[in-house]
């Protein structure tokens, strides 16, 4: 027997990305984002929602442009900072240290010390309710060579990622491996 | 230095859902995505994105509903299945056994076995390039009682939901508690 807790956004696992951008004088800023995830391949795009009261939301407005950069689990504190402080209050790159590097790209700075960045162009935005959906194409990812794995592409045993979980409201870090995907061709065969 | 990889769906950790809905005749299905996330708060909405060429595409077209349906690591079995194998050619419920339930607030079924499911209809669709994101207001979250944390919300340590890494091409379990959110007010302090 199930129980109804109500509507409420739950999604385990979350993940954790920090949102980086270029305001209208060009003065760089970030912050951090659980309400994220890919949706769709071809081309590749990123869904990134954030609140109209945000500073990011009016510098993607203006530029058009913004960076998806993952915290390794190392980067929890900055993470945490990113995401409670506004960048109309704070140089956040400032406090935390982490350094900002324009995109060769697109019109927004990475963060340098973070291990991976995409480097999106906004695609398009969705007015869905208190959040509005940033759509990002995925122009370029940048990587650092550690992360990769043989295939070249992350190995998310050597990311170790960040995961936001709404009802522990607590970050944690990712687990074993489980199993290959994509290998039950026919099940139980 | 970073290196470029090029434009890819590189966003770790990806959640792993079972999206499941009735096709016109009112037969249940379900599929396996990845690319989803929650996208916003008020309400709580819930983006899952897929192609056109899925059977469950045409199926929330037409019912304007559906449910996310969380598998624990257990089911890891039936979710990678559930993402192989087209509801066109199979009965998904029957060849896994799992079973399908009748919501009671959406007109779509949820999945009886796994312990979270979100039961959302159907808000907006997005067409994006090759998928169609499908943003479904969250309406109720059923949860196994075993999963609840003493704050009435699912607990990730106790739900041990599935994680999908892009790069490895595999399905990872959820770590260890790095921190709590939303405590460090002001850095460093």
């Amino acid at each position: 027997m199930k129980k109804s807790i109500g509507g409420n956004t739950i999604l385990h696992p979350h993940p954790v990305v920090l949102v980086a951008t270029y305001d209208k004088d060009g003065k760089p800023n970030m912050m951090t984002a659980a309400w994220a995830g890919i949706c769709c391949s071809k081309p590749p795009c990123v869904g990134v929602s954030l609140r109209e009261a945000t500073k990011t939301y009016h510098s993607i407005m203006h530029s058009k442009a913004f960076t998806v950069n993952i915290p390794s689990r190392d980067f929890v504190k900055q993470a945490d900072y990113a995401g409670l402080v506004s960048g109309s209050k704070a140089d956040k790159f400032k406090v935390t240290g982490l350094t900002p590097v324009k995109s060769e790209v697109v019109n927004a700075p990475y963060v340098k010390e973070l291990p991976v960045a995409l480097e999106c162009m906004l695609k398009q935005s969705v007015q869905i309710g208190l959040h509005t959906q940033f759509i990002g194409e995925i122009l370029n990812v940048l990587c650092d060579e550690e992360v990769l794995g043989p295939n070249g592409l992350p190995d998310i045993e050597k990311l170790k990622p960040l995961i936001y979980a709404t009802g522990n409201m607590a970050y944690y870090s990712v687990g074993g491996f489980v199993q290959k995907a994509f290998t039950i061709k026919e099940y139980g065969k």
